[in-house]
């Protein structure tokens, strides 16, 4: 699959119909994942033109994993495998929007929650601060992770 | 306001009550805008420190304009101001999720409707396609950044 090069008209590249991804300079676009069923924000992360392809193609979330420098089948060890209901892009077409339905323990974070976003940041005596909802753990991560 | 160096100690980022953002190579974080009242993604955006700073202070979204190279109140010139409801981070600390409550017409694209992500990513015959949702435009963008 060839994405084509983003128009330089800017009415093309917001209002068309043709995909033209804008991967930055690594090669990389941000992907935005929400829960299909109710929009809950799971996780960022990113996709090169590779994960963006087997993405499309095969229906199963894959991302570039920028800390491991190679293709990441999100939940091939945990079994949550992100199965896409819907794929949209923003306006400029720097972003991918992911809303799936998470397989196995319905957990996204490698923590073991359901999304990466358990902390609340608020301001205590003019300091931000994190607060954990308490949101459960899902799945033991030293189990499914401990031995990588 | 002055943020913490992230910790080396994994453990620390993920799960501590310290709030390190991690801003990337060019001093910017992610920043993934959703509605609070039903969660749906609005935009994403950038922040430097100095934005994340004055939106913990102020309440309303504060971001970096990569494109302008400038701080941007977010509906200074629409009227869209952000009011913050909730701000969170995921467990590295790359990421700021904020839930909003939108004012003025309640849109935050620049082409005028409530959200960034209005076209679908659909596949035709193997070759990815945009297709508008239909989303209706709540202002005129003309009107509004016409002089600009």
């Amino acid at each position: 699959m060839q994405f084509d090069t983003p128009p330089k008209d800017k009415a093309a590249l917001e209002e068309g119909a043709v995909f033209t991804p804008r991967f930055d300079a690594s090669g990389l676009i941000t992907a935005v994942v929400t829960d299909a069923g109710d929009d809950a924000l799971l996780m960022v992360a990113h996709m090169n033109a590779q994960a963006l392809e087997l993405t499309l193609e095969t229906g199963i979330a894959h991302y570039w994993s920028r800390s491991r420098a190679s293709l990441w089948k999100k939940g091939e060890s945990s079994g949550n495998l992100q199965h896409v209901v819907e794929l949209r892009t923003d306006c400029d077409q720097d972003v991918i929007l992911l809303k799936v339905d998470v397989a196995g323990h319905d957990a996204t974070c490698h923590t073991g929650r359901r999304s990466c976003f358990y902390r609340r940041i608020t301001m205590e005596n003019g300091t931000p601060r994190l607060a954990d909802d308490g949101s459960e753990r899902r799945f033991d991560s030293m189990k499914v992770y401990g031995g990588e």
